[in-house]
């Protein structure tokens, strides 16, 4: 059996407790992935723990402390010391993102700060590694969960900033001080990170030109409806006549752009590059639980150092009959009694029914019908019996339907 | 200097062109992201080359034949010749995965294979290391563009099945022989993949059933128009009753779903975990430079072995000056020339009117505008003027717009 891999943990507010918890759950199954089992060697927060014998005792260095001082400290410490660092904190590195990369080089360790930007998205894995052979043109994207939260609620409710921030700070989604969310601070230092990947070039805090949402007006969301429009907080950084600009500024988009749809506490990022077109990818931003998962997520990243084994380490039974909704088409004799028939099938095979268009036609009639959810096995069973009714004047068709409720 | 990366390429039709002129052209900037620059050691293919003097010269071999005949071959001899391997087979891994991973292995080298499933989409990537710390439940998503652009064109145009497949292969996006792709057979090699990957569990290709879109007639998709579905040819592997299923299916989505949007030759891939909620990621299907993209992207992993080393090795103007559009909203007396002075200050300021809304207010009146895009200094110059215009009744409000066009 390996050494387990032993991570020192800097930090146990909500997203360190949601990691040390995340690694006691899935230490079997990444063990299982990498060969090898995380552990937590040590915990260091403000009342407990001592940062030496930490460092002395662990592999890999977690920061989730947070803002910079002391965390840069803690951090070059542990890369100079020769350890891995895995961080969630966005104004450390996008402050001092130079430096602890330099360090990192030179001690020839890993520092990796997926969780910083988009939360659970994979946006820094993505630019970094499957779109490291492409020449990328711009990166742009929703950055902060909280502030399209409350433009979402004030484009459906009518709230004004102030109600639906609350709200946000009611339900988890805004801190007490909501000043670097709203203001757009917390988005320009992701956007500084992202800009420094997408395009190989120092980027920092004072490169990019931001702008929050405490200004807009209900009225202009309500204007903009009108014209088909909905309000977001966008983060662009892009190649320009031979620069480079990297903004945050609130912004209308029509609704067939692919970031209107984009409501509530979530994140979505496009990158551009005329090999690819376009790559889109969206999530939850970041909770306390996606942001720990990022962070984990880059732990097996330096576990396994290399692509992952592919160890097929699980059995499963394959389960073939499950539920579905279905469409039903069908194309009948125009004559009374037909749909009862047709109703009473469905009936004892327990489908149910949950919308239906009917259409004549000469002396044929067609029966389109959509079926709520249940076993495909009864589905078919009804199907095979409508099959051989003797007023049917096609074989019916029948394709699946998606029901499940979308935020 | 450190020593180039020989890659010894097999096959050469549309994706190895693409993928041989991709590294020609992207070398330097590999160099500068991971130290060392990729050059096409030799190329195999069926009237040149010898496949094992390519191997002798070799550090990492691209496998772009397709066809598990003699690509399974190959890739197994460069395996335990100890290269490592790139390819974008799809059938290879669907049917060979036990024994080529096995063999990777044992033979300490890495197999990868992004470029088998949705293109430039990465979603391999994303499964195997961003998410490979949380339990995955579902993978589902549309897998095969040539599909989804002929159900995206028999909805648009209410073309038949024949006429949709005849346009897709006059523009490109299907093959002359679309049975694969059409019969389901295609998306099935790659659900098998995904589920592999998400569950870790062998998974075949007789573990997927599928269907096609060969039976659809246009009249389904405009009866489910009505009814708010819009049809998509779904993969779906899914956690089901302590086992798993693994399926490809012709579906009905609503509206509100967030893959009825994806339309053209376009894949989507959306992964749900508890601890992540879900994560969607999009973009082109394979065409042969975005499978190339993909291809390379693997390639550089490999050249990383670790993260990659984030040295800033560009230089970049941040540019400040750039073309927006704006929406302008303004509070001004109800009187008469009111629009035409404001008309005339952006006229001047050469700032083009796209569309407006007036509204009486009592004495006050509402105009609220969007204008096309242009450089912004002009617009803040009209901005300024019209704020010191004498019938305005609040601050002028103005809010970026995006007017993009999107397929």
């Amino acid at each position: 059996m390996s050494e387990p891999v032993r991570i020192g943990l800097l930090g146990k507010g909500t997203v360190g407790n949601a990691f040390h918890d995340l690694v006691l759950e899935r230490s079997d199954a990444v063990e299982a992935t990498t060969g090898r089992r995380p552990e937590i060697a040590g915990v260091l927060r403000r009342s407990e723990g001592d940062f030496d014998q930490i460092l002395d005792g662990s592999e890999v260095v977690v920061e989730l402390i947070g803002g910079t001082d002391p965390a840069r400290d803690y951090v070059l410490r542990a890369l100079e010391a020769g350890r891995h660092v895995v961080t969630a904190n966005k104004q450390l590195i996008a402050q001092h993102g130079d430096e602890l990369f330099e360090s990192a080089r030179e001690h020839g360790v890993q520092l990796r700060f997926e969780a910083a930007v988009a939360g659970v998205v994979p946006v820094i894995r993505v630019i970094q590694e499957s779109l490291a052979a492409t020449e990328i043109t711009k990166v742009f994207g929703i950055v902060n969960g909280t502030t399209n939260f409350i433009l979402s609620e004030m484009a459906s409710t009518g709230a004004t900033y102030a109600d639906a921030l609350a709200r946000a700070q009611e339900l988890g989604y805004a801190e007490a001080d909501p000043t670097d969310d709203v203001g757009g601070a917390d988005a320009a230092a992701k956007m500084a990170i992202l800009a420094r990947l997408a395009f190989g070039a120092p980027v920092g805090l004072d490169d990019v030109t931001y702008q929050g949402i405490t200004e807009i007006q209900p009225e202009d969301i309500s204007y903009a409806k009108e014209l088909g429009l909905s309000l977001k907080l966008l983060g662009v950084a892009e190649r320009r006549d031979g620069g480079i600009s990297v903004r945050v500024f609130p912004c209308f988009l029509y609704s067939h752009h692919p970031l209107a749809p984009v409501e509530g506490p979530f994140n979505a990022v496009m990158v551009e590059a005329p090999a690819i077109n376009e790559v889109t990818m969206s999530g939850p931003g970041a909770g306390g639980l996606e942001t720990a998962s990022a962070v984990l997520g880059d732990v097996v990243s330096i576990i396994s150092g290399k692509a992952p084994v592919h160890a097929a380490h699980q059995r499963f039974e394959i389960v073939r009959d499950i539920n579905s909704a279905f469409y039903l088409h069908l194309e009948v004799a125009d004559r009374p009694g037909v749909l009862a028939q047709v109703a009473d099938v469905l009936g004892r095979n327990e489908v149910s029914l949950r919308s239906m268009v009917q259409r004549g036609l000469g002396n044929d009639a067609r029966l389109v019908m959509v079926m709520h959810e249940g076993p495909e096995s009864r589905f078919f069973s009804a199907l095979e019996e409508i099959a051989t009714l003797e007023f049917l004047r096609a074989q019916p068709r029948a394709i699946r339907v998606i029901e499940e409720e979308w935020v």
